[in-house]
């Protein structure tokens, strides 16, 4: 089954991606210049920002490398992954081609495999290592003795219970064997009725369940948890916003953290505002980028609303500033890829994140809290503003092209034609629905 | 495969309503006469509200007597029909017990089979006959020709398109044999990223295909577009309100006319005022009776809103009594049941839509209609709250009673022991996800 | 200016109330004997019911007595009060009518006067008292040293965040001279615009000016924060949602706990959820009721979605049985009166809050306890659905009548023409627009 | 009264602004160069761009001038215009400084003069026109006969309409005389109570009045219909909707068309994608402009979601590229400057739109086109986000500085110290609340 172990080298060869870059340089280093030159005269060095840019790196998640579904239907593509060594080979694309996304978050059990050590080092080979494990408590498993329909930590059934919790236990044990150091626990608990579940009670077996797993962390993990407003349970949901979030988190202790999706939230909501308010108080552990017009949509990040993106890694940008109780958040993309390749979308999705954070990165500091004291509002408003407006594509393509990724990744991807010669060397996957 | 068409009798024992009414029929008669004291006391006969309730019927869809799911998983139960024999059968159950849902809304390819001559004659055997005839063409059958991944009616391909426009003629000519007169036409076609269609293009596609289908309308028939704001498509759908599917109906001729879903629109949107609206202009063509609080939910009608349901139905009968151009809608249960057995839902489901119906009924028309003339606000809404406030319990387990169901459907049902004997006799179902 | 402080009859005559009686008498009793019946088949004793009901009270704002407005316009009518006095006066006919509203809450600096014992004395001559004091911080008055435009609580400006500690302060003086042991917080401060103000900081500025606050408490008091999403202020709120508030609340002390507005939250929000959460972790301190379609339309309690109203009751009831660390919230109607005569809504809305609590108190628990330990979703649900489609209005009408109320309040006073007799003797409101 | 009529001379100084510009120019010129290469290498002629949105103008309201407020309270600013002379003075500013802002949106009877010969004269003189004269039934106006109190178009009260009739034609008899040729019809009509009125017979009375209004128009104006979801009305508006609004726009006759405001839809709506559907059945007839997260809270154009007015842009664009019965669309900035000198608001406002509009013309419509006819989901993303991520502000700065405007406007208007000057001429606005 293992049968991609032996890779030695990275899916896309570096010859194209140098040719690729070649064609495109002096148009970048004229565009880098003269932003530099525009930049300079605010008194901003734009190596700098290069500089703090190229270190900074997002997640990709294993399973998004499949394409997506709804309820209704899925359309697969040819050459998509059905295992996760194939995702991990996927990944590497993304990887080589940003560098920008050098970790894998894996889920189990849909990541299982016989030998944890092996997956490490396939994955070291492709220049990947591993971000967060993910537990499934949410869909019954061929065989397993208790089904999660009444619910899974929070379930009025003892042994389904304990079943979920030695699931998210074996996913910490495993997660130490590939190197990971988060437990990111999402639940689809919750209720389609009123009257289903007492509200209250739901959440005391909830906070009893995760205790114990709590308990189970390493010195050096942390457990984050997810909330999410509606979808799979439609009339309420156990952890459904981040004020029940922060406070299980709380109660768990000081190693739990709350991990912040942009698209779990009721409509209108200001998510700023809410990490702005995990990070007051201590409890920020992360995010799932992706983007939402409706609901939890899973598109693609930034698509939708490049603004808020931005207004987000503001927070960021003023959380690492103004460190209260640490400040290290697991940064993770978490797409469905319905429309897409996801390989495509991954790389497009990792350069909206990153140009998010660089435009944050451009704010003019000091200049926006002098405004914000003074209650000079229109300023305060246009130290954003000029920064968002700032167009940062020269920076994050030279930044790509000094870490040996492609200026344009989309284009040297199709050029490599990887995925038609996968589509030849992979399996087919049949019809069906939904994210199995 | 047709294995069942030899049932002659019903599924369920008339020996066991008849003992189950007895029981219960000395309370029912208490609580009716008390009612019926009250209501005359405003000059309401009790007798002529029931008997205009015992008219009152609502189809029940072939794909909701299996059990639903999300796009995270499916919790299958023991028993539930895997075709659409099996179907009927539990339709039937349905229809016993609460004497209103005496026709069954088909889905094709879902139902599939090769005598519908024979199809129909079973459903008959059974009590039952067919209502709107479903077309599918957002999902991808095996062996199809052309994938509906870039859409259907609206999709860029031509050969898709025609594809997509073929399967509604066939699901036109299928109704035909099953007896049904209307066809409703839903399409997940959208997009998930700006700019992805054309929004303007895509509509002029969407109504050159629909125009095709509606020209093989038989004369007696009528086409429902069913309107839906988002999923499977996140960033827009071709019709997405009922803005759209007006014009459209508007376009294709006086044949077509708009299905209002309580599940598809925007949040906090009036949706007794778009059953007002399509009525005025002329458009009103039927509703898929369900619940949400998020989005297209499709929780058990009236569970989560049973106000709004009634304020519907306020309107309904505001149309009937005040028909613009004709008044005849189609009304059928649409649920999804994710976590209930689907016979009792779409029993209790049932019983909201006629309990909304008869508290409709009982508003004091004139008292009402006086005071908005008056503009006394209080009164006006006095008028609708007095009827709302009222326990229709009775009228409803009269009717019941009389039809021959059941007073008490879902004790009624489980005293039957219906499920446990179908859990022994049919296959199960295997794990998944979605909603196929 | 206090020409109001001889009136020492009530304001309705009981002759009046007690022929309105009279001639409803017998229906209400034959309802209530019926009801009566029906609920002891189920083991319920219907006056047990009635003498509950009879103990339950929620408090009317003072300000509700007079017409609201949005900041379109405000349409006033004849007979609206200017004054304390005049709002005394019409409070005293919802409770004598009602019998379910003895004490009022003030608002100030709108309800200063110069001398408060006579003002307390005032109010229990028209046999009232008292209720949560509220502050008003979102308004500049006339001469008012500093302005509120930049925030409150949260201003950046010292001398403003010090105002408004100072008026919070003399509030509770106020408050304590009329039997007050409630403060309310609620504060316009948030912004307009993406990095108006900064958003951590913004906080911790409010817990320090709330400390001070909270400092000032007397031992018996409580302090209770009232979250709203959005309005006065457009792109973010200090005090946003739940979330925010029990962080506040812990932040300041066990005597600061949460109140919660119906119409303060996001759409499609479970509220419900919400209550039970707050006293889930020992927050839970109040409710201003009203009721909402599109945002904090303060429109009249339950006329838009009595379910949710009755679901908020029955997670009250359950904390009643449960209490976690103490359960005494204050309950208030909050209500902006734009097209109806103030007295009526608030009539007919402690009629609504009342109807509420009366269903949630039918709900039989222990079945319903039974069924959710069992997983059976259709009868949990049906536990909570057979409760609210009571009609509990012959026990409400009993009650009133009993304590010295009107079985018919809205018709009892009409008939009174107490709104004519004081359009005779009231000065009339300007035109104009808003809340002031 | 009309005593700003002498003013020969525009408010700011042509030297300050000209001394401004020479500061910048080197900068701008910089940046215009480097931007014009880049632009080059895709095959666009920046300066075909520059002159395309030179001729681009929006409208700015005369009320706008003002500083608003809500229900809740307003906070007047020192200087702020309270009539229309003084209105058009700043407006006259924003035109100087943007040279995008030529013509100003009169509202009556707010607007109301003796003269209107002198107060078009006196506009010309400030080298400004008049737009879109816009009707006020939501308000009533001392000593008016008949209250709008319920409602004006659709009263079941035919003085009422009668009036309300009347003033919309008196609207445009003011209109010809100011040289408009577009009447705006907004009401406020709507219940707050379900009930309260029936939904079909006031849109029957509101399109008999409306079409008496229609009738009176001359034959070169337009009838733009706005629609509202909510407020002042919190249960239903009579125009609530596009749908609603299109359907009455047919009623009325080819003269008729919809307006969109931004901030008028329901939550997570597609605004691009019913700008499209408009302009498909020939019906766009205008756009007010403004940002909100919430509802209709009136922030400053762009502010909140910028890439989304990028997308109304883009169908816009298309639009024009593909007129279906005309194309001519009246843009007016409607926005409530609650925070912030309206001065700078509109200018920056201004800015925002016509970045958007720059950005759209920088599509690459033919690769566009070719994606979407592929399917090619991420090439036709990223034509769109390719032009979005431009920085055009050298275009626009270039634009400015041609016609005679100031490159970086909030500075130049700030050194002008207009307001400051202004504070010491104008007499002061009173506290209160609102909008008027």
């Amino acid at each position: 089954m293992e049968t991609n172990m032996t890779i030695s080298t990275l899916p896309i060869s570096t010859e194209l991606i140098a040719e690729h870059n070649a064609a495109l340089m002096a148009s970048v280093d004229e565009d880098y210049d003269a932003l530099g030159r525009k930049l300079s005269r605010t008194g901003v060095d734009i190596d700098v920002v290069k500089n703090k840019v190229a270190e900074f790196t997002v997640a990709v998640p294993s399973w998004g490398a499949g394409r997506g579904g709804t309820r209704f239907a899925k359309f697969p593509i040819p050459g998509e992954p059905t295992n996760i060594h194939e995702k991990l080979e996927d990944c590497a694309v993304i990887n080589q081609l940003s560098q920008a996304t050098p970790r894998v978050s894996p889920h189990f059990p849909w990541d299982k495999v016989d030998d944890y050590s092996a997956l490490r080092e396939e994955a070291a080979s492709l220049g990947l290592g591993f971000d967060a494990v993910n537990s499934n408590t949410f869909q019954d498993q061929l065989g397993q003795a208790h089904s999660y329909s009444t619910g899974s930590l929070s379930s009025t059934d003892a042994a389904t219970r304990a079943q979920a919790v030695e699931h998210n236990i074996e996913c910490i044990e495993i997660g130490q064997k590939l190197g990971s150091t988060d437990l990111t626990v999402w639940v689809g608990d919750g209720t389609n009725f009123p009257g289903q579940q007492d509200l209250g009670r739901s959440l005391d077996r909830y906070l009893d369940s995760a205790a114990e797993v709590y308990a189970a962390l390493p010195g050096t993990w942390r457990m984050l948890l997810e909330h999410k407003m509606f979808e799979p349970a439609f009339y309420s949901s156990v952890i459904s916003d981040w004020g029940s979030s922060i406070l299980a988190a709380q109660s768990l202790g000081d190693k739990c953290k709350c991990l912040v999706d942009l698209g779990h939230h009721a409509p209108n909501v200001n998510i700023e505002q809410i990490v702005a308010r995990l990070h007051r108080f201590g409890k920020l552990g992360g995010f799932h980028f992706n983007d939402s017009k409706y609901g939890d949509d899973d598109l693609d990040s930034g698509s939708i609303n490049p603004h808020q993106l931005f207004l987000v890694f503001n927070e960021l940008i003023e959380a690492e500033l103004h460190p209260r109780e640490g400040f290290n958040p697991a940064y993770m993309i978490d797409q469905s890829h319905n429309v897409t390749d996801p390989i495509e979308s991954m790389m497009a999705s990792a350069d909206a994140i990153l140009t998010a954070y660089t435009k944050a990165i451009l704010v003019d500091r000091q200049g926006l809290t002098a405004a914000q004291e003074a209650n000079d509002t229109m300023l305060a408003f246009q130290a954003l503003r000029s920064a968002y407006k700032t167009d940062t594509s020269p920076i994050l393509a030279k930044v790509r092209q000094e870490k040996g990724g492609a200026i344009d990744m989309i284009q040297a991807y199709r050029t490599s034609k990887y995925r038609e010669r996968k589509s030849q060397a992979r399996k087919p996957v049949g019809l069906g629905s939904g994210i199995v």
